[in-house]
């Protein structure tokens, strides 16, 4: 078997092994789900199944990736953090983005139905993903920082223009045209003033994301102790969220 | 809105553009495949519902990436084959591998049941997925022959091991001890004196892989050429192969 | 001795080998080469001491990397082209570059003396350098041309405004005006009716630049033929250059 | 003129950008420096001439980049620490360390005969060079550490090996033998017990190497504070050594 005068193929793989010691961060997006979530009549301006369903898909990759310590998601993307320290497949970067997308794509498909129920899935979604290192535990927190913020200034315009259009009777290019130049202020009294609608009131999920993290749960009867997979959704723009979960990026974690 | 003061967290990410003029291979793995095996009853050596699964996914795959020219694949991995001069994503390496890593692992969930039937697929698969680049056309035959080869050895050891397992009732170790240090002749003759089973009749697909292609079909009626893709189980290590399918990787494809 | 507890900083040193069988050009560019030209008062357009001595300083790396098939220079910088299947330091980039780099410095400052006499080096000249992949032949035919290509235009330029400068005492400025929005027919015209020179009779190394190649050379008495590192001085753009030296980049050189 | 068919060959260069906020570290080594210490004649084990050029071609390298905030050097081998934030050349790897290496060299040729007088230089000396990045300030400090360390083991090794040789006329090859499979303790005894020499008392800068950093100093008369390039020789194994240098790596430096 002349196998191997063709072997000579593998040493073209070269290696991309990262740099040590920093923070991984893998981030997946929807690919195309405007369209997506027009095919599969998601509610305008946020569709819970569709969100918890990411959130269940997420849950499954950190059921499997013990070295992911959190992952936050909102709308169609979700981002999942690995300890600083983590040696999963030698650091090995194209392994390590692959296996999550991988997950992350098959577990949403998988329990579509769980979340949508008879509605069918049209076809099969695809996520696309991207791995970005961090130096300092201070840039994570940005990092998330920064993504939440996305979902706050994302989820108040898209309020504001499904509720100017479903309730207002405006259409599309009207309501945007109605939204353009205005600051935050101005769409919480559109809302408020217009439609009786108080922005602050709307559910957590849609206002801040979700972060999804590892914490110690004490079992009712016998006092021991696990570590749960749950998801909460709380202001990480405030500094008490890192005093009340300041071990949440710990390196041990 | 704070959000200009995170928005530093974007910079950390690097651009990874591929060269230039050079061939890109996407190669997917499924992950614990020999559990998802026995998991899924996949007859043995070969499941013909699972390696059909693999190329409907990877059809997928074709279809809609339309600068993928060749697929193939065998037991439970595929690669795809960009044309050299792709410009698709910017030839931003993680973007190609994660669409086409999560539209295979998407559509293999999907398109499950189209080859299982009513056997339930019990989890989420995962692949794994990595790029290579080849700089000549002479590197890309290589490789498709690197990994035919690699089919050829696996398949003739599978397929006598398991004929000794299911029909000559040894135990797997003992087929593992009687097949220790034999040849190709020896497994064939083995298949042959014993079990009266020539492996030549073997069917190609399990013998060869499977090649997913581009070529010209003519319309019946109207005369009209179009592009379709077709699945061949051919021999690539014969040079008549490449001489039959001289346009294979033509660049211009 | 604590050393071990300190020796896991030597794994932050990632990989960083080439692609196998990929053209590897290394080019290096002299920093602040402008002022460094007025410091050492530099012929203007051309300075024959200068460019020689850059040609023997590439000529010392060619004669300490015999991987290297070529050299070419122009002004102050110069390209060096590695045959494609170099092992050289395992094709690790940053040895490559910075063995390269550092032998050509070091060896401009060392045979100053033997091209500039007694005008004194006033101060140690820098060179940065990068590496460049192309996956063929004709991607580095297409290089050396681009190299060419801007001698050319820039050669012109400099010869054309030097001469306004030196000759027509015009001011730079005025100079500068004087050529804005001319094409090369313009500046020939202005060397030849105003100055009577004419530029196709300029040195060649003036407007081609110096390639450094390896040829076979005959030794007089004994016949035996040996390879020797000449300096041409000829028009790359031109095909028949190619014809004549078909085996300039021969992989096997 | 034909340029522009040419240009696409920039295209092949990538980006080579370096993680942002973390710590750059370039180190040279002197290739082949075992026959260039002997084809220059270098005292053994130690020659304060060729440490004092290495000191001074560094101090060159401070002078020109404000970026590098540190350099250690030891033997043939230099480091260059950059403040983490540096953004010179954009970060861009190949540029930092082509640049570095250039100027390391060409200042070693240059000012060879400042520390060597009459002693001709025989040919030019080649460094090379490498990148590695780190992600946190105790890594550098675990770095300079290593390096450190380093010289502890090589210098009292080669300060018994050269005594035994010089002093104790044993071959280098009885010297090897009588040296295999001591520890620090019995190196340090032979060196006293037999030939009256404290370790302890050699030179700091054979023991410990030498650290240039930029210190505030107090002109005479004015009272002004400039920043200077010192080197020093310190223990930087011990932890008041950190204490005392507490704003070494200060980020804002």
């Amino acid at each position: 078997m002349a196998k191997s005068s063709f072997e000579y193929v593998k040493k073209f793989e070269l290696d991309d092994t990262l740099l040590p010691d920093t923070w991984i961060i893998v981030r997946l997006d929807g690919k195309c789900f405007h369209k997506f979530s027009e095919d599969h009549n998601f509610m305008k301006p946020n569709d819970i199944r569709a969100l918890k369903l990411m959130n269940y898909a997420a849950y499954q990759v950190l059921k499997d990736f013990n070295d992911v310590c959190l992952g936050y998601g909102q709308s169609d993307e979700y981002s999942f953090i690995f300890k600083k320290n983590t040696t999963l497949y030698k650091r090995r970067a194209a392994k390590l983005l692959t296996t999550i997308n991988s997950k992350f794509s098959s577990s949403y498909v998988y329990y579509w139905s769980k979340f949508f129920g008879t509605q069918a899935l049209q076809y099969p979604p695809v996520f696309d993903g991207r791995i970005v290192l961090y130096p300092s535990e201070a840039n994570v927190i940005d990092y998330l920082k920064w993504r939440q913020a996305d979902v706050h200034i994302n989820n108040l315009y898209n309020t504001a223009f499904w509720t100017l259009v479903l309730q207002g009777k405006l259409s599309p290019a009207q309501a945007e045209k109605r939204l353009c130049g205005t600051v935050s202020a101005d769409k919480n009294e559109i809302l408020f003033k217009e439609f009786n609608l108080n922005y602050n009131k709307e559910k957590e999920i849609f206002k801040r994301g979700s972060l999804l993290l590892r914490q110690p749960v004490k079992m009712d009867e016998s006092g021991a102790v696990i570590s749960a997979i749950v998801d909460i959704h709380d202001d990480m723009l405030k500094e008490k969220f890192w005093v009340k979960y300041e071990n949440l990026l710990d390196t041990k974690g």
